[in-house]
């Protein structure tokens, strides 16, 4: 995996709308930046310009069919990866992105009809195999994250509940089957509470 | 395959940019509306507006690595088969396009620093597998192809005589490991020539 041999530290954070993720990622930047890091924040998708022509195309443009939309993702995700957060790996920066491939495989490999080893066969290549040292699941119950959103439902919100339960145990599966990789926290619980659980796990990486 | 199974047609157009696959596009759709058949005159990148979209992107927008490349000509090509070709397949129509997946396997397979056997898996996974009945190779000096082009060059066009050079041996070099499906014409023949050449391997498919 190439962040074993850069000398930054690349986290994700991974849940459903209106988990904190957002929240979560301003903490840790805030935290890590009074320590004297350089820290990216950034996204999927829509990470990059052309990220965010092609979140565009996929959430309010024309239907497009599952195959199509994997690949959107993995294209967003490809040029993410090669303009922005290697090059921050490669100097030396904390790069903390909300959302990354473990979406992708709980979003289009479960909840949709791709499998979820072909999703992630796609992300894998699209990135050469880039995985975070770090990835944070702010698992909620989707019913209290819908209640938590405001602003106008793009199409995943639309999607309903059984669509929400799924992804929500396929991240909750992916998390129990690489502990070492994944941090998995109740989003239940008070924004300080989890921003001091997450600082604890990035201390012992940095 | 999946053409095999659908009571359509389905014909690619390869070659260099100045081959005249647009013309022969235009002769063949001639031809078989003549004939009495629906034909559906496509091409790629560009076929859907999302393609265009995607095309715009990759040509004239920031620069990408390789990768990316290959995936914005996989999600536009996953979107073609999926929202044109197939359907109008599916109808018995003959779909006639100016370029498919051979030209991501020579141009980003062989002319750019993926490997081609990526590139086609990538292709053919965007595509659930599927392959023209017939592609016709327009094939012709890169030299001569530049000489009738006029217009702006976009990047492929400003890419160098060398990677002409190399993509065009890569079309050749596919369209000798599978006969069956290639017919390989020398495009500095007049136009009506080459149009009854491929006229009479269309005729034998119908």
């Amino acid at each position: 995996m190439s962040h074993v041999t850069s000398p930054g530290l690349f986290v994700s954070l991974e849940g459903g709308d209106g988990a904190g993720k957002s929240t979560q990622a301003h903490k840790l930047r805030d935290w890590l930046v009074a320590a004297g890091r350089e820290v990216v924040l950034t996204r999927e998708p829509g990470g990059t310009q052309l990220g965010r022509t092609l979140r565009d195309a996929v959430l309010h443009g024309e239907d497009v069919d599952a195959r199509t939309e994997a690949l959107l993702y993995a294209t967003d995700r490809a040029h993410h990866v090669a303009s922005l957060v290697r090059p921050a790996l490669e100097r030396g920066a904390v790069v903390v992105t909300d959302r990354y491939l473990d979406s992708s495989v709980a979003y289009q490999g479960s909840g949709r009809d791709l499998g979820a080893d072909e999703v992630e066969r796609l992300s894998m290549w699209a990135t050469g195999g880039l995985l975070p040292a770090l990835t944070v699941l702010l698992d909620l119950d989707p019913v209290e994250g819908q209640r938590r959103l405001t602003g106008a439902p793009d199409r995943l919100e639309r999607a309903g509940d059984d669509f929400h339960r799924r992804t929500r145990q396929a991240f909750l599966d992916r998390a129990a089957a690489d502990p070492a990789r994944w941090l998995v926290l109740d989003a239940s619980r008070g924004p300080d509470e989890l921003a001091t659980a997450v600082r604890a796990r990035v201390e012992g990486l940095l």
